[in-house]
């Protein structure tokens, strides 16, 4: 079954605002508390309050009775709403936008005059209509269309014990939560088995919410310490509407205030006037600590995985920042310690959805060799709303020495599907669906790993409304990714590398 | 002459990327060094560099034998580049940027294809004409659209000494640079006379060109240690096309390298997709050490004045974060150390061009009983295009212990005049004309200080194309502001401060 049956059904519902709750007290009130890996011993606690006058303050325990105090820095940002017609789209949009509101919000005419005379000015912005709504702010001349960020917190824990179990709570609220820092290689075994849960494209749909509470259970069905969450990238689709950014934070909480997270950005983190500031703001990345300039690229060992997150829409031709950081960091990559090495790009190279076709072309003439020479495992991509499984291929080939690859672009998100499929399917192509769902990827020793696709929040295709929250409806697991054929001598090869390139080794079909 | 019958010429011609050499080996060679004031006996060093192998360090001296080495830390950022058909508009765009190469830059037809199967894409973006170019990037999905910035490097020197002459050079180049810090109050009297060189909408044409040269003249003509440059914002003019900040860096090095400077965004900095990233990347404020959570508001103080920065473009009403950070700054001025206070924002309060009339009347009512009884002595601004003079005012009514307004717009960017204002001539405008030019603000006691308006880079009216650079065209100065009315009263007043409120003392004219 290459192609799946199964026929999605139209986008999900797109909650509200006021679904995921703000404290009841916002002037005193912290929360969107998230976690995310840092360098190497390091946790970066991010939060948010209504206030400047809470401390970037995060009191942190291994055992209650002595507590630690790290102190961090505060940030806050103003962006222009992006008043986008797609806001009223119904399946873009955001839940009781009409376009009167829409219009309303730019028309300054209900403020804009001369205080002093009463006369008007020559440039008031009046919409009559959708025809005259822009992109952006009109005018940009109604301040009250200005979004302000809350001051956001990032505080950095260190020195911490890789698979300990921690307790932290954050200034200006006194819930408690807790976290066990992923294991890192430390000269130790790897440890297997290791999981990470898989998503992208996630949005904020009542799938995206089960996806979150589904993706909190793969982890903490993994022993602790031994699991992390990966987010390929297209977070919150605030798209310019600014605030749906604290809504995403606050829908995420419960899982990312308990498991530290890895991301990268999305064009939704770029497009409609967002210009990577909510992201790069919001959510810090290990880049530092990797000897990235950019907090769009980076990598940081997690488990028995050198993990690496490359950006979409930054340069990566020869010669650039990102091509020559990644050079630099697959030559230092130890196999010994950590034997997987997993890419995470946004835009997928080997995709045969009928959407994006060949979007990131470019990028993957620059870097596949970078990727294939440095003996990568597997490459996570989102942004084709289906699920796609590849099989190892290199250079349109199939190849058992080159990577594999995964678009898991169907974390929930409101922009509907991308039902439709290129054919003939292509022969690196091993199972693809338009469907909702999550992945969990169980590492199980030096060679193999088990991965698993759960369509779990499957809505009934004759109600469309309805979102079964069940996980009894159907499920995919997946054999032949179980049995991957990673040859010892594949192995051996890589963990040799030096100097020598793995020469291509053609298959005219893998476990199909 | 209050209105004065000064016709100013068309827009001036913007300069080509080329004009503002780039290092003649880019791959080893930093560029485009900025010094900008950061807290107390600090100054924070700016600078690029092609590569990331480059540190972010900067050596500097007092004593070159016996030079020291500070460390900061590396940025960079990838943004979409916003293809504006403004950008060939002939007042607004590009030097030898035609429709063709634009429309070009956005048809991503010569490389959208299926590398492995020859089949073009469902979404590829075909413009056939004007109608068609998008604001952004179409699809977005042509990665030689993304602009990837140089690493910027941001390096703090501390513990400096106000009025003293250090020398430097930056990482990855051998040139030397010399600055002297200038003068802060510290329980000495304050430094009089003290020098701001003033300018704001200043972007990148011939005129732009002149009048960085002629505020170096400024700063070089006060005694060192006593001056600093303010720009009031609205820098490169880049508007999305990413690259102009570069060449704008360069423009601007022979003076910024060398005299320290503070600066607010404008609407430039924030709209077609910059959102504040390559202002905010570039032009750090002294924000943090000044309590402020955001880049776009802050304040310090320089010689004998408290200068506060404000963000027209964040929220400023009553509980929001940056009207609660000026109660409280306001609230800290010592006036015995810094008898003057002068707050900069972007669009002007109290303006009588015809355009952008009361764009900032939201942030006028919440923000203006707070300057006013902050005893603010000078609020400076940009946006229109023009200068303006504006005698004391409060709530639209001359009031001799109310700020002063100057409007400083013409800096010389390529949009071309606002030469249209509203009659009759309100009250409090004491002097207008849209002119290209720069001020010189000399403070010569606790009371009294000179403003000086130069018309220093006139066009000739009967040659548009011509630009004269002999300064001893037109020259305005105004002696009605040097005799400017505060009296001894008033500061008793404002030095006692306290709950007391000052009276509203409305005069009927002041020194026409």
């Amino acid at each position: 079954m290459p192609t799946s049956a199964y026929v999605r059904p139209a986008p999900s519902e797109v909650l509200a605002h006021t679904h995921w709750a703000a404290c009841s007290n916002a002037a005193s009130c912290s929360e969107q508390v998230h976690l995310m890996l840092g360098g190497p011993g390091e946790v970066i606690v991010s939060f948010v309050s209504a206030s400047a006058s809470v401390p970037s303050e995060v009191s942190w325990w291994a055992d209650p009775r002595h507590p630690s105090t790290a102190v961090g820095v505060a940030d806050a940002y103003s962006l222009l709403m992006s008043v986008d017609l797609n806001l009223v789209v119904p399946q873009m949009g955001l839940p009781d936008l009409s376009l009167k509101r829409l219009v309303d919000m730019e028309d300054t005419s209900a403020w804009a005059f001369n205080p002093f005379t009463g006369a008007r000015g020559a440039n008031y912005f009046h919409p009559e209509g959708a025809a005259q709504l822009h992109w952006g702010l009109g005018q940009y001349n109604n301040p009250q269309m200005v979004y302000d960020s809350p001051v956001i917190h990032t505080v950095a824990l260190r020195g911490l014990s890789p698979g300990k179990a921690y307790g932290y709570h954050v200034a200006g609220h006194r819930r408690n939560y807790s976290f066990v820092l992923p294991l890192e290689p430390r000269g130790d075994p790897p440890p297997y088995p290791f999981t990470f849960a898989l998503t992208a494209d996630l949005g904020q749909t009542a799938v995206s919410a089960v996806n979150v509470v589904r993706l909190r259970e793969i982890l903490e069905a993994a022993p602790p310490g031994r699991c992390a969450m990966l987010l390929g990238g297209d977070l919150a689709y605030a798209d310019g509407f600014h605030p749906r950014w604290d809504t995403f934070g606050r829908m995420l909480e419960p899982l990312a205030a308990r498991f530290p997270q890895l991301m990268i950005g999305g064009n939704h983190e770029m497009i409609a006037g967002e210009g990577w500031v909510p992201y790069n703001t919001r959510y810090p990345s290990p880049a530092r600590s990797s000897g990235s300039p950019s907090n769009l690229w980076w990598s940081r060992d997690v488990g028995p995985a050198h993990v690496v997150g490359l950006s979409s829409y930054s340069n990566a031709s020869p010669g650039s920042l990102q091509y020559r950081w990644l050079v630099a960091d697959l030559a230092a990559v130890n196999r010994t310690r950590t034997p997987w090495v997993i890419v995470m790009t946004h835009v997928p190279w080997y995709s045969s959805n009928a959407l994006h076709v060949a979007e990131a072309e470019l990028m993957r003439q620059a870097v596949e060799p970078l990727l294939y020479h440095g003996g990568v495992d597997l490459v996570i991509s989102g942004h084709v709303h289906a699920y796609e499984r590849v099989l190892p291929v290199y250079q349109g080939c199939l190849n058992r020495c080159a990577p594999a690859y995964l678009t898991i672009g169907d974390g929930g998100n409101r922009e509907g599907a991308s039902v439709q499929w290129s054919e003939p399917q292509p022969a690196w192509s091993a199972f693809r669906e338009s469907s909702f769902g999550s992945g969990a990827l169980d590492i199980i020793n030096d060679t193999h790993a088990l991965f698993n696709w759960s369509r779990f929040a499957c809505e009934g295709s004759t109600s469309p409304d309805h979102v079964d929250f069940n996980r009894s409806c159907e499920s995919m697991t997946w054999g032949p990714f179980a049995r991957r054929d990673t040859s010892a001598a594949r192995h051996k090869l890589i963990k040799s590398r030096g100097e020598q390139r793995l020469g291509e080794v053609k298959t005219a079909d893998e476990g199909r």
